[in-house]
């Protein structure tokens, strides 16, 4: 038998410590040139749920399952057509963004945005109307996500209000957004002011049908390629969509210049269109929507299949866990406010917009676009050490998204729950500030993460869940 | 009186050296911790020129000077019209890319081109007609940069051809470029078969009058801004337009949808030009050229104003020397190549182009827009190592235009021909490649340097008009 640790000793000591940095100290002043790696204790408390789901037999197939599928996934416009129809929204039921929410836990930009809907549909004469059928639990309120829609900021959706769908023919799964309304003043931050809904009207008036003839004439448009084409141009999908904005501006025009619709209609919609840098927004969101509907549902696996905020609750749900919500209170963003505004203006994170993060872009992705940083805080390394940080929690690197200066490395995918607690690193997401009272719109965008208890949560559920 | 260098050896001797390595190894063999930093001497047989170049007593200021026009010349879209009108170009004068030439010397691009132009202008009935013409000297050729205009690849004008007019209203300059084609088999990459010919007369019966009139119904626009987000979408300017290309479409947008023009040519007008990623590059160039006009013919200024190649030489022309050429010939750019094509096949570097590297954009902004390696060649650390070694034979930082991934760093801006000299280092330009037969289009592109000799001319021609 040979003795394979022979002569080890004999040899130089070179060191490689984990964890606190006092090992490390004591080898250097004893000369012993020593790598320290970044390492710290699993989440409090969340030991033995954690060698139960490390053990699931079926876990690193579950897993490998779900990021093939969810970089797998295709997501191709089909259609703009009214929630009414694309999604048999009834009469009464508004859709919200986040995990489910009763009205009277519903923030001030929740509530506006629902205030606002219930006029657009004509249900209450005005605001003080509406919310006190709201307060008396007239209507339904339900998560855009429990429809595989959704919604960004408060992302509230009413009967009327018109729809992108998005069609994932290789697993079979639609899903839907509204349009976007551009900045400032707008329902899905909260206001519900005259303006607000003259332009909803419009909206559905105008933007809604002459988007249908554009994309039933030149469509199925390729979401998913533009995300990965503007990912080289300096967008992430989540905060910076101007690249995006523009290449499906470009996709629309043909069937836009040549819709039957009076001239003027046209380039008004032409001109909504382009001067909203934040358009691809509502195409980004249900691509990703349809990313991880298909990476949903896998019995053992463990990867994040939705982040979600509803102003009050930031909710996760999980692939190998179904429909179940794990909840915790909404973090508030940091970052660059609008105007006058400030902190003591911004209300706790909200939206749906996280799944741009939970597919892969948004906060994963902002070193392919450093110039974010002028949006939503930050700075240049920053951006970098971001999506960097993110791979140490994901399952695989993107293999249609990818970061130029990274030298072409696939974006940081599929928010693995074991390595989250594991490490104790959160996912990273940048996003839109709503104010928090009702009515005041946008104040600012800034960066923020998951409340820390949504993970050991999913954790205990995925160990009650496991086979060994 | 104190003895300043007093104690200077009591402490351990930190050395830093310059140039060879030996000095560096010969202290790091005796443990002195040594920083070793880049020289290398002036191009050989310059240094009575630099001496004198550099003793010359108007050189800081003007430089100072140069710069400060370079970075504040403005640069609006105002006009399209034909050549003829625009640059009172008369019927049978050519304008061409890069210095002086005569049919002799032309490359095969440069010939295809031409030959092209001049069935395009009907003064021939087939291309041997118009080659024997050509050779004849029947026509008059002329640098577009005669005329304060630029062209890229081949650069060919003559007086159907409709021009880009962009106006400086501070420094009171006017500059023009032609419309672009799109890629492949077009007239400036030397292709002249019946489809560029037909693409060219539809180009002045459709294209030409459509843009004119969408900018003198919504224009003037401006162009040095879209340069400036550009940097910020992963484009450089000079092979990356795409996002350059999307917001110039998104500009002209409104003024074409309310032409006056049946909505079948409009819609082609829209299409074509959202297909073709470098529909830009022939409004950023003479927006450079702008910046460059504003700096030229300042005397004792060192600051190149002009490179630009003919496909036979390379030439550059400098602020204080005036209208006089300093030519060498052109390199052969090594790159990535279209299709079955292959180096063989590239004619030498050839166009107006080189404007863009000039106005501190393409090549020097390489770090701006690292996924161009994947069209021109190199990988991401040169991207960004070309943009910081630009710095070095620079002037300064552009103010307006900027790189995301470098902190916002403004782009090297305002090449001085005494760094190159004393350096070595020569402007890094990315550029298309024509094939070198006449008629075959673009072949590739690829990455490309002056010829040396260029920068010692120039000095010696400064150095001839120095004032000490």
């Amino acid at each position: 038998m040979t003795t394979p640790l022979r002569g080890l000793l004999d040899r130089d000591v070179v060191a490689a410590t984990a964890g606190v940095g006092l090992f490390a100290e004591a080898l250097r002043d004893q000369a012993v040139p020593v790598t320290e790696t970044e390492w710290a204790p699993p989440m409090a408390g969340t030991e033995a749920d954690l060698a139960t789901v490390m053990a699931d037999r079926r876990r690193v197939e579950a897993n490998a399952l779900a990021f093939a599928r969810m970089t797998a996934a295709e997501a191709k416009l089909v259609d703009v057509r009214p929630a009414a129809q694309a999604l048999s929204l009834e009469r009464g039921t508004f859709l919200h963004a986040g995990p489910p929410l009763e009205w009277a836990r519903a923030s001030g930009p929740m509530r506006g945005a629902l205030i606002g809907a219930v006029l657009l549909e004509g249900l209450a004469d005005t605001p003080e109307q509406a919310e006190e059928q709201l307060a008396a639990g007239h209507y339904t309120l339900e998560p855009c996500h429990h429809r595989d829609a959704v919604g960004p900021m408060a992302g509230v959706v009413s009967p009327s209000m018109w729809m992108y769908e998005l069609r994932d023919d290789v697993h079979d799964n639609t899903s839907w957004c509204s349009l976007n309304e551009g900045l400032g003043k707008v329902l899905r931050y909260g206001a519900y002011g005259p303006e607000v809904i003259d332009r909803l009207h419009w909206m559905t008036r105008v933007l809604g049908p002459l988007l249908q003839q554009s994309v039933r004439a030149s469509g199925p448009f390729d979401i998913k390629s533009i995300i990965a084409q503007m990912l080289q141009m300096g967008d992430e999908g989540h905060n910076r969509n101007r690249a995006g904005s523009l290449m499906l501006l470009r996709e629309l025009l043909p069937g836009l210049i040549t819709a039957d619709a009076p001239s003027a209609d046209i380039a008004e919609v032409v001109r909504f269109s382009g001067a909203n840098e934040h358009f691809f927004l509502n195409l980004g969101m249900p691509a990703c929507k349809l990313a991880t509907l298909a990476a949903h549902n896998i019995p053992g696996c463990t990867i994040v299949t939705t982040m979600a905020r509803n102003g009050t609750d930031f909710g996760i749900r999980v692939s190998g866990a179904g429909e179940e919500w794990f909840v915790g209170p909404a973090n508030t963003p940091e970052g660059l406010f609008l105007g006058s505004f400030g902190p003591e203006d911004a209300n706790p994170d909200i939206g749906d917009s996280a799944i741009t993060e939970t597919g892969g872009i948004g906060g994963f992705a902002m070193a392919a676009a450093p110039a974010i940083v002028k949006f939503v805080g930050g700075d240049v390394p920053f951006a970098l050490e971001a999506t960097q940080r993110m791979y140490g929690i994901t399952e695989g690197e993107h293999t249609a998204y990818t970061v130029p200066i990274l030298e072409f490395r696939g974006t940081p995918t599929g928010i693995d729950v074991t390595k989250v607690v594991r490490t104790g690193i959160l996912p990273q997401i940048n996003t839109g500030m709503a104010g928090a009272v009702a009515g005041v719109g946008q104040v600012g965008a800034g960066l923020v993460t998951p409340p820390v208890q949504c993970f050991p949560a999913a954790l205990a559920s995925l160990a009650r869940r496991a086979e060994l």
